[in-house]
């Protein structure tokens, strides 16, 4: 059967049924295990645990009880962390040990670190003890590092050991380990020196040595590298396991592609997050608290408004051409999001590639002489249609300027003044300030967006906090100061042709 | 030896040296083969590839005619395109055939897709008549689908072939396969019906047929599948290698995990992109031209300016009330950010969570409940604090009010207005409307943040289109108007309290 992705129906006596906790539910209640059977071998078990998840606890403890050791053990390793927390404490002791004994350390230790101790105790007492030395072990790693996503199920073979024998080992050991894709290998002294890959052993003479035919070409981290590092270090060199090394440059630990690609969503989820001023939020977003929301999302906000008093004393200041000419007013809108707008662009360009390790700190003449060309040219575009736009906003009288009403009646194209030269003088002296002011916000915004995150990086701090939100706020500024700066500098031109109208 | 990632030096007779252009160029200089083969013995081809990048053209061809092939076929792939097609037109024919042989077919696809039409010319009449095929058949689908990103190497058996009979197969044809670990079996009709994984067949018995050992519960996709979904189904099913089939469904293709990867890095950096209003960029920021920046980031900023015509029609609506309470017009900055700055924290988690199919638009309702209690608690927090803010801010004469100046002279607690009753009510008065207008402004924009991207996907257009930017320009819209509507609603008590200190 081919199945189909996110039409999650399977087939069943021919008959194709929707898979949902309810149809589950059913097939438990009538307790058809022909049909259960079939199930977990015609279907991804993630697509079963997802609705599993949701099942009565006695029809979780029924699945367990009589469908085959090998699906049950990936089953429990995907339901929800409640459903995993329930079935523990429902399932008799004999039954928990079968479970953990399938299961691979690092998980375990991934669930035990979320649950109460009470469980965790549980569970740590049903593993044997090699396995519990293990998850005791991966506890200790801080979180974010190689050693918190590692597993300790792996083959390390002797760098003399014949392919010949290598293979028989793997058929011997190879069920229990995390992947006999990748084998490796070490010397008399324990050290870490290679990999062999398994289709270079299915390759390779019976009677080669695995020192002949091994890798040195290879990557290795330590128990304390950034997980991102581990990311970047997947997507860079293609891999399918990686070595993480202790000090003694022995192997302690591998981290395979499947753990890798979910660390590399994490880490692009969490940057999407820190460049919105979040705080990287772990738990899926229907699944975090309003508590838990506010703490991450609040302060940030708060920082902001602390750091937006700037443009607030900018324009206090200026309340004096705010009240001379109040049409003015009308654009701050308009310049502070474009000004947000263009370093936001910029800024997101910077902190992706910093974090793709495209380019880094020490690039940054390179990336301010390119921004430099960029800036220029996006500003100038941009400027030069908002000169012609304001113009209409004001001359189809969408955006008012109460200085030049005449009698009180708003000066329009559809009030007689369509060809009316000091009316189109005036609009285009507003407009040409504005204008100027946009070309500037602009391009300090696009100027702004790249510095900050590379400013960041060079202080060893993570770029992606230093995006969208503070760029703006500080543009905000900039662009009000260059505003004003206009305004002082042409308001008396815009005051003489204002009056030249009424 | 153990390769330090990023620190790309390389031991040579003891010493260790920094692999740079100028450090390759030397050795090839001095011909010295051994240590050359003795660097891609141990350092990953990657590294290798990005500094010979920039080599010499006589240099690479030294290293072309010197080198193992196994070595040169890696290295021509990760060169880059510049430095691919000065190699190919330095190349003899023989040459070019011995390393395009080398490649697999949709490694030469994309290069070729990029060339001048000459050069590909010259690429594919040096390729076989197979790959050719391949190639031409790969250049014709669309961007963006699985069949752009497939591979056409892949081992495809019978179902009956006994596993004795398949490893034999695999030691004759593995080679040539882009990978050994996912083996896909087809029926006698030679659809596609499930996959054997490599070590499946080393712990089964010789005589095993595939069909019992095989994987039924497997997923595949078509040719036209998005290759965002691909993406998805990757990190859904840990796959290693997934299935593309044609309308027969008989495969066509495979898609191996480490183009997997090329594609999810690539599909966050887009979504990045669009979420700051940005057309995909494919090539990194250092080699895009600024026309292209331009051609890619102006149109949004003038959409953008079009939309935020709203903004400053409602401002220039309320000239009156900024010209009675100018010290008004201070706060309009504070509020536009913080309505930006929280939309956008909504909105990134709902942009992400679309794009991870963590929910969809069938969600809309449990979305907007929760985030309604989210949005509520962050408006709360945010606008308490940004209350207290405001009059500190008045308090302390950063944020002037002309009105309330007596003989000129602001009014600050430096003043000896420290414990006056009087100047702060009046600076509570103007803290609570622009805190009240906060809260409104925090909601609105958490619950716009939600809602743009649903539609969106309501609509099949892409999430990450409504981002952030759009958020804030309609935030803008609605928090003015709640501005002004509490300005209008408070003015009468505004004044009073002014007028109650000068």
């Amino acid at each position: 059967m081919v199945y189909n992705f996110f039409g999650k129906d399977f087939a069943m006596e021919d008959n194709e049924i929707e898979l949902t906790t309810q149809s589950l539910h059913e097939l438990v209640i009538k307790k058809n295990k022909v049909a259960l059977t079939e199930l977990f071998n015609t279907t991804p078990v993630i697509d079963i645990a997802e609705v599993a998840s949701f099942l009565p606890m006695e029809d979780l403890i029924y699945i367990f009880r009589n469908i085959e050791s090998t699906f049950t053990a990936s089953l429990f390793d995907e339901l929800s962390q409640e459903a995993k927390e329930s079935l523990i404490q429902a399932m008799t002791d004999k039954e928990l040990v079968s479970v953990i004994d399938a299961q691979s350390a690092d998980d375990i230790a991934d669930t035990v670190g979320d649950m109460p101790a009470n469980l965790a105790r549980r569970v740590l007492s049903a593993a044997d003890k090699d396995m519990r030395a293990d998850i005791n072990r991966l506890l200790k790693y801080k979180e974010d590092t190689a050693g918190a996503i590692m597993t300790t199920e792996y083959l390390e073979f002797r760098e003399d050991l014949t392919v010949d024998e290598a293979i028989s080992q793997i058929r011997e050991k190879g069920k229990e380990a995390e992947t006999v894709y990748t084998i490796f290998v070490r010397n008399g002294a324990r050290k870490f020196v290679g990999t062999v890959d398994l289709d270079d052993l299915i390759f390779a003479k019976k009677e080669q040595k695995l020192e002949e035919i091994m890798n040195e070409n290879i990557v290795s981290c330590r128990v304390n590298t950034d997980k991102e590092e581990v990311g970047q270090m997947f997507r860079r060199y293609d891999l399918n396991a990686l070595a993480v090394l202790n000090d003694d440059d022995c192997l302690t630990g591998i981290i395979t592609i499947d753990d890798a690609v979910d660390v590399m969503t994490e880490e692009s989820s969490e940057d999407i997050q820190k460049m919105h001023g979040i705080n990287p939020i772990e738990e899926p977003y229907l699944k975090t608290s309003a508590k838990s929301m506010m703490v991450k999302c609040a302060p940030w906000i708060i920082v902001l408004i602390i750091l937006g008093t700037f443009s607030s004393i900018v324009l206090s200041s200026f309340q004096a051409s705010i009240s001379a000419i109040p049409i003015l007013a009308a654009f701050i809108p308009v310049i502070m999001d474009t000004g947000g707008n263009a370093g936001g662009q910029s800024n997101a360009l910077m902190v992706r590639g910093l974090a793709l390790k495209e380019f880094g700190p020490k690039d940054y003449l390179k990336l301010l002489w390119k921004e430099t060309k960029n800036a220029l040219f996006i500003a100038l575009i941009v400027s030069l249609f908002a000169f012609v736009w304001f113009m209409i906003e004001q001359y189809t009288g969408l955006v008012h300027n109460a200085n030049i009403d005449v009698d009180g009646v708003q000066a329009t194209l559809w009030n007689g003044l369509c060809w009316n030269e000091k009316f189109f003088v005036s609009t285009a002296v507003v407009s040409m300030v504005v204008a100027l002011s946009l070309f500037a916000t602009v391009f300090l915004a696009r100027i702004f967006g790249i510095t900050l995150p590379i400013i960041a990086a060079a202080l060893k701090k993570d770029p992606a906090l230093m995006s969208e939100p503070f760029v703006t706020t500080i543009v905000d500024v900039a662009s009000l100061l260059v505003y004003f700066g206009l305004i002082m500098a042409f308001s008396q031109l815009i005051t003489q042709t204002e009056q030249a109208i009424i």
